[in-house]
């Protein structure tokens, strides 16, 4: 998010477990190792966009941490928080709850959810109309297969990606993994179009598999536009065609400069997000 | 920590930025991103052991992650907290404190401080006497050098690692990097003897860089044994004369099995220990 993306984080309205509150304690090991996962969902009308992909994604992330956890009462809570707020951001926190020290899983657990209301975030209208400059971020994404792909609670990666740059002449920071490779923007997905095809970055080592990218996916492969999921070095993206980045709250930003190569808003990208507006109303 | 380390977490005396406290807001970033650092340190006779390595490693973990933070009103109140606790354990936490949404980094930001005090760990005491088994974990460190060596609160590795085994027989776990070399075990570092000299795993890539395992590589140095830090892959393990894994809170633990190998407690190994638990009384 950009930092006018809400006004003031304290002022949202907050659920622990169900009921109105604050804080979490101490010995919550969502603070004490981030061993949890987290969802920022967009809410328009009501209703959450894209609930099905936010859901499976949590569920893949559970899985990944070994952490079981029954959604029932999760998807209940969230659609009566989108019928309350109308119009926002719900952020979903799930962590495996209070714990003494140490990292062993204990062998009972009781999860802490955490449902955040806000109001909705003002991104600069202009991005998604004249298009995004992609800063070209040092730090690189470590590999590690047993997290890549889901939206856990260790996020230092992003927190020291999206601390190179303060010039708001950039709209988001692109990010590498070690090996060189273009993963994603840090908080955002890539799409890129060469040689007619889209084409996104793999994320099976490192990377988080966002639901707009999953959406616009499922989307492009109906209207036969099927996107290649692979390696995707530095040089294929500066020669693309068209380059746009992603997200479930702000849906697709067209890329037109990053480092010397400059991009006009092309008319495929113009389409992709028309079928990301669709969701967002 | 063993799961008899701590009766119960929530019993334990906890200040929150210098005030008796037990939770913290929603908002922290500690909780978001896990973006902080922490210590556990072992409490003796009113004072904390190791503590300038403590701090040293606490320096550095904050200038990894951007974070400035005047350190002396932590160092009074871990002192304090320490004579007063007498025997114990001490786990300090320090994040970047309440934020928005969003990765960026507040241009301005309060720390938050989390110093909590526990009864002392009571590790079975034949681990340090007749030696540990080494379970081999199946979870590899990524490779990520900025964020090798400290001790922030990203550590779903050391969660998940730590959850591949609950025989105790086993004490500890070994874990390796992602290119197979064996870099440290869940909790602890490691040592081994080859050819009668001291070798402990390289953590520039990955891996915690513990204080136990800084004092005994000053202390042996001073007794003409010097260690050699370098990349070990697993045969060497193997292969070695004398392993023992070390934390600060229980000091050293020789290591006696691991895979098909069996070792002896090797006098080597007594030295060492006995200058741990110089330290730790």
């Amino acid at each position: 998010m950009t930092d006018s993306s809400v006004d003031n984080a304290s002022a949202a309205r907050c659920l622990i477990n169900g009921h109105l509150g604050a804080g979490i304690p101490v010995t919550d090991r969502g603070l004490a190792y981030g061993d949890g996962v987290f969802e920022t969902m967009r809410v328009g009308r009501g209703r959450i966009a894209l609930l099905d992909y936010h859901l499976n994604r949590l569920r893949r992330g559970l899985a990944a941490l070994r952490m079981p956890v029954d959604l029932a009462a999760t998807v209940l809570e969230l659609e009566a928080e989108a019928e309350r707020l109308h119009t926002g951001v719900i952020k979903l926190t799930l962590t495996r709850g209070t714990g003494r020290r140490g990292y062993a899983i204990p062998a009972e657990f009781t999860p802490t959810r955490i449902c955040q209301s806000f109001p909705l975030v003002s991104h600069a209208p202009e991005h998604a109309r004249e298009g995004v400059r992609l800063f070209e971020c040092q730090t690189r994404l470590a590999l590690q297969p047993m997290l890549a792909g889901i939206k856990h609670l260790n996020r230092l990666e992003q927190v020291l990606a999206r601390s190179e740059w303060s010039d708001p002449g950039y709209a988001e920071g692109l990010v590498r993994d070690t090996q060189g490779n273009v993963i994603e923007c840090t908080m955002s997905n890539l799409f890129l179009l060469e040689n007619g095809c889209w084409v996104t970055p793999d994320l099976g080592s490192c990377g988080v598999q966002g639901v707009m990218r999953d959406y616009l996916i499922d989307q492009l492969a109906r209207i036969d536009e099927p996107v290649s999921i692979r390696s995707v070095p530095m040089a294929t993206v500066l020669s693309s065609d068209e380059v746009f980045c992603c997200n479930s709250l702000y849906g697709v930003w067209p890329v037109v400069g990053l480092a010397q190569s400059r991009w006009p808003v092309g008319p495929r990208t113009r389409r992709v997000q028309a079928l990301a507006e669709q969701v967002l109303v």
